[in-house]
């Protein structure tokens, strides 16, 4: 997510190129000249070159899609469609309703909202009108949105494509543009239970989605910030603190405790303060034995946490789900709107990277989400009030699935299982056996589309019967309506199971619901 | 689709502002002044204005989408969901696959697809590396992910949003982010028969989204380019006549002649000439008497496309959708990528705009698509080649459905009727008459969730019985759990429907499936 600071420094060749273009000495360029007669002439010299083309008067397309993006094809897609149905049932097991909100959003509304992580943020050109970027994620489009419509209360899940400019590692399922499914419940109410529900639905969707086993982090903003203050961390750097200690799920202590030390101008022993609480990790008992802390109880925000966290378990219990919660106090979570709990869902299954190229090996790459982490989220009380322009708050918690990574493992998992994934739904196909009944094939194919049957006919005026079947056997469909002379004499269709190759004459007033009862079946 | 050429000679009122700043005296606005030096003066500039803010010192959000969007509340979600799934059912029953391509594009793919429209074209700031665009529509990205992967035949849907820089007229639903249904197949195949699929599929959504009548008008390339042919129109005109023809379905045949003589350079003598050609409608035998036709006849190109159109209506009769299909020789289309049969779907109902601000009844916003025009696509048979580095052609045709003028007619039902619109599916919220039972509701809850029941419970500890069934009546839910001290000491829970107020006592061993009774019923 982050240390992309050098990317924008290089000058890629798209941009050499324009500014030779502007540059050119024959050029009337004054500053008489206006933005959009600039760019008309850009145009003009563009389109130039293009006519003129490559050397061999041919232009050669990049075919290619945007770095750190990637198209679904059809296999993908299926999966992605049955990962989707769990998440969605599971949001409306919980009573969610769903909103949507642009891909852009004006620039201003992200300003200031991502702490270091805004230069990842992509911007719109200036065409002329709103400054616009892509939406980074689907919390800050959501605080927007209510404080727009004056709304205090809701339960919403919003599933859709946000934009980051980190550096790629797509065979780890990490890119430029990728889903998140987000799950948040806005309103003023009783202390923890909203956020318990939240920490259930990580909890059911990861289990149904059965990828193996998984823990969730919970920590707590107040926890950590009083942990700061009285291990003597000053104010101004609490959350340059807070970013190293994220660390710790891929850096070992003492490499942390050299970056407070040496980057971050910690004396040693607040750094080592520190690390005796970081380290711990525990339930409910942790947290009561943490109030009892003879420094951290110094800390009113401490306490207000842990007793906080206290309830929370208490709650978790009821939902059955403690098996899989740790109260881990490293667990830190980069994003400026986090004020209260915060948690991190964590696969123990790790994503086989059969191909990485070498700019996906360097250290820099790894920075950013521990490899297993597929969902997180916290509390953000505060993020709906920076848009009201009277500052009124609308509580709010969250989860977001990231489920690019849970995309790559199933994906790994359906290549590595021999079951084929289908990617139509075809029930039949229509089909004939002699020439010359094009006609015949496309009737009764409308007739069967007309009953709401799922119906392929070849696009061939004569196909042979082999390239029917194969066809068949290529996509899955299960059943062929074979036409002939003799068949339509009869007024009969012969219906044949591809699996069995069974075959079987049914009256063609039947066939409807004979294709109904088999396919209901399979 | 078409005709936009106006649109961009207007300037919009943030270009103005942008003109401006760059023509400050102060600046220093040399030849020796890169683009992206100016790009960056320009945001820097615009950034100093916004940090100046408001005279208050407080700087004051702009709350609100990008110009030309919206967000999608829960209601709108609610018939987005139901209008999506006819038509993806549509699609599917058609045998149909789906993929998925990136928002963004290489700005080099969508270079010369568009031809006037281009300008329309989202672009991304250039941030270092790829210039990126915003796709404009599904059907290039296709094309793309065809040539890219070397697929040859393929039946596949695609359902996502696209981006245009369009005037938009949001009451009458137009977007400058919109949804695009399509539908296409790709592949050497029998002629027509593809083509007669696609608007098959057309009239099957537009009668089962209940649309009030509708007419598909179709034409082909090959028909008009033999017309401008035979009629005398220089070959370097074709294009712009092409789009001048386009504008019949709003503008009289009077004024579309005077754009052609006068801003064209027609002579009147070959208007006349086109004008008797454009005015004709009909069907099979439109297209049988125009292969008579003496003039037209001596075309080679417009022959090829009246025995296809022949042959269309044939298929068409099989699928039993003439009474809907016109062959109009006035529907043009702007997309520089169609190569035969091209096709609009136009709806007799006209959306109601009851607000409509002073910018969106000035003429120039009329320009652009016919008012009721809810699909159209088209044989693109060269698309794909033009990616390919061999030039290999992979012949497509498709359809794209514009939902959401659909949308906006279909809201506007929903606002007349007076059924109300369920935004969540929650059978049960489980409550409780009396104080102190919190964990009780969590637990009940907690178990209905586990069976699988959509379940709520309000995140308070003591809520009052009379605000849990407000709940109920607000969002719809049809059932109520309710426990009491009583139904726990007795092992039962009372479950009371909403709309009849009747109670019974359920042993809680029972309540699963009483509740999967109930509402499988309702």
């Amino acid at each position: 997510m982050n240390a992309l600071g050098l990317v924008s420094t290089r000058l890629c060749p798209g941009l050499m190129g324009r500014r030779s273009a502007v540059n050119l000495p024959s050029l009337r360029f004054s500053s008489g000249m206006t933005l959009s007669q600039i760019d008309e002439e850009v145009a003009r010299l563009l389109q130039l070159k293009a006519q003129l083309g490559g050397d061999e008067g041919k232009h050669v397309f990049v075919l290619k899609t945007a770095k750190g993006t990637r198209d679904y094809n059809p296999k993908q897609m299926a999966i992605r469609e049955k990962v989707f149905n769990i998440i969605i049932s599971c949001f409306k097991r919980h009573g969610a309703e769903t909103i949507d909100t642009p891909v852009f959003e004006l620039k201003e509304t992200l300003t200031g909202k991502y702490g270091e992580d805004s230069k990842l943020i992509y911007d719109l050109k200036d065409q002329g009108g709103e400054l616009l970027s892509l939406r980074y994620d689907l919390t800050v489009p959501f605080a927007r949105y209510l404080a727009m419509n004056k709304i205090t209360n809701i339960k919403r899940y919003h599933i859709a494509k946000v934009y980051r400019r980190d550096n790629p590692a797509m065979t780890r399922g990490r890119y430029r543009e990728f889903y998140q499914c987000d799950f948040d419940i806005a309103g003023q109410y009783d202390a923890m239970i909203p956020d318990a529900e939240c920490l259930k639905i990580v909890y059911e969707i990861l289990n149904e989605l059965d990828l193996g086993d998984f823990r969730i982090k919970v920590n707590d903003r107040r926890i950590l910030d009083g942990l700061f203050a009285v291990c003597g961390v000053p104010d101004e750097k609490f959350r340059t603190i807070c970013s190293t200690v994220d660390k710790l799920d891929k850096m070992a202590w003492e490499d942390v405790k050299k970056e407070m030390v040496n980057e971050k101008g910690l004396s040693v022993d607040v750094a080592d303060r520190i690390g005796e609480y970081v380290s711990m990790q525990g339930g409910q008992d942790l947290a009561e034995r943490l109030l009892q802390d003879p420094r951290l109880s110094q800390s009113k925000q401490a306490c207000a946490g842990l007793t906080d966290m206290k309830l929370l378990f208490s709650y978790l219990e009821l939902f059955q789900v403690t098996d899989k919660v740790v109260f881990d106090l490293s667990l830190a979570r980069g994003l400026d709107y986090y004020t209260g709990v915060i948690y991190e869902a964590i696969l123990s299954q790790t994503i086989q990277a059969p191909v990485s190229t070498p700019a996906e090996q360097n250290g820099a790459d790894e920075a950013g989400v521990s490899v297993g982490s597929v969902a997180g989220g916290g509390r953000y009380d505060g993020l709906v009030g920076m848009f009201d322009p009277k500052g009124r708050k609308v509580p709010c918690v969250g989860v977001s699935i990231g489920i690019e990574r849970i995309f790559s493992i199933m994906e790994q998992k359906a290549e590595a299982s021999s079951e084929k994934v289908r990617t139509t739904e075809t029930q039949v196909l229509v089909a004939s056996a002699q020439k010359n009944l094009l006609e015949e094939r496309l009737r009764l194919t409308n007739e069967l589309w007309n009953a709401g049957i799922k119906a392929e006919v070849l696009y061939k005026k004569n196909p042979k019967l082999l390239s029917q079947l194969q066809h068949c056997e290529e996509t899955g469909i299960p059943l062929v309506a074979i036409l002939g002379e003799q068949e339509l004499k009869d007024g009969v269709v012969k219906l044949r199971n591809v699996a069995s190759r069974e075959e079987v004459d049914v009256p063609r007033v039947d066939l409807v619901d004979e294709i109904k009862k088999r396919t209901l079946l399979s």
